[in-house]
């Protein structure tokens, strides 16, 4: 375990545009648990902010309720460890917006690093990605919500992150767990 | 990556005996996408069965409800992959009657493998039990929910598996990412 392994990561989770099962491009709603697990998996990892991405009005004004109540209302004080990890949730209406934000921090935009289930081909694995983020350039890691990321995201992103896999055909996580052990695996490299 | 290692895996989750915030031993509430987010990567390990445990008639009866909609019920064939991982679970009273299910599968009891945040000493660590795992016994792993598996769970156990540790002082994760990282490092050695 590398300790002071503290790369340039940025991590965002996008409801649109995302698929169904069927293929057809969606917004998905905005899951409660994601914002608590992928943000408590981000502080962690040393991540340095968590995009929840959606441009649908009820969806921001919801996710910033929850987040509200762990980081100022009664949740902050109730458990402060959760206040520590929504804290790093910003909303945003795109990918295009959250990619501008981290250019304005960092000067420069970070790579588009994508993630999914699916197989395909030029993959990127987790120890190739975890030699790239050792240089202190800025990287945003994509997850999508239902059925996946719609085709334009994957295509118009730097990388394809390898997907995971057990020792089964099982290849079906929660985007909560594959978070979780995307991140773990590169972070530890 | 050993694609043919099948360890003779279980896991328990538990929701009594667990503490609270304050310490105090209690009894949780099932959460809906526990079963969900751990019977999916339970699957995709190759764990053997997932027990969920409580005592509690209601909380039994609601996650039988949730299993059953997803196994026989509308989800079975919205989801098929959702059905695989339900049917990975049985509910069960007590660890001692997973201990004891286990028993008239394996003829012999599992070692008890308990799962903790918080710092200790004397722990076998993720590499140690991969190995462990590479004979033919059984091994129950155990994961407590609220604010983790009470003390006498804790002293009853065979091993207590190493903290999951990132690259921060910040060990908070939710018991659905913890569960994912620990069988990722695990079944991957």
């Amino acid at each position: 375990m590398k300790k002071l392994f503290k790369p340039n990561l940025y991590v965002a989770l996008v409801h649109y545009p995302v698929i169904n099962k069927s293929g057809n491009i969606i917004a998905s709603a905005v899951t409660n648990l994601d914002l608590h697990d992928m943000s408590r998996a981000a502080k962690t990892y040393g991540v340095k902010r968590l995009y929840v991405v959606t441009p649908l009005a009820d969806q921001k004004e919801l996710t910033q309720k929850i987040i509200s109540h762990w980081t100022s209302g009664k949740g902050s004080t109730f458990n402060p460890k959760r206040r520590q990890a929504l804290d790093l949730i910003t909303i945003k209406d795109s990918i295009g917006d959250v990619l501008q934000e981290i250019y304005l921090a960092e000067k420069s935009y970070p790579k588009r690093v994508v993630t999914s289930a699916r197989e395909s081909c030029g993959y990127t694995s987790f120890e190739d990605f975890h030699k790239l983020l050792e240089n202190a350039d800025p990287y945003l890691l994509i997850f999508g919500t239902g059925w996946g990321l719609a085709e334009e995201i994957i295509v118009q992103s730097d990388y394809l992150l390898e997907p995971i896999k057990g020792n089964t055909d099982y290849n079906h996580l929660s985007v909560r767990s594959a978070c979780s052990i995307i991140l773990d695996r590169i972070i530890r490299g």
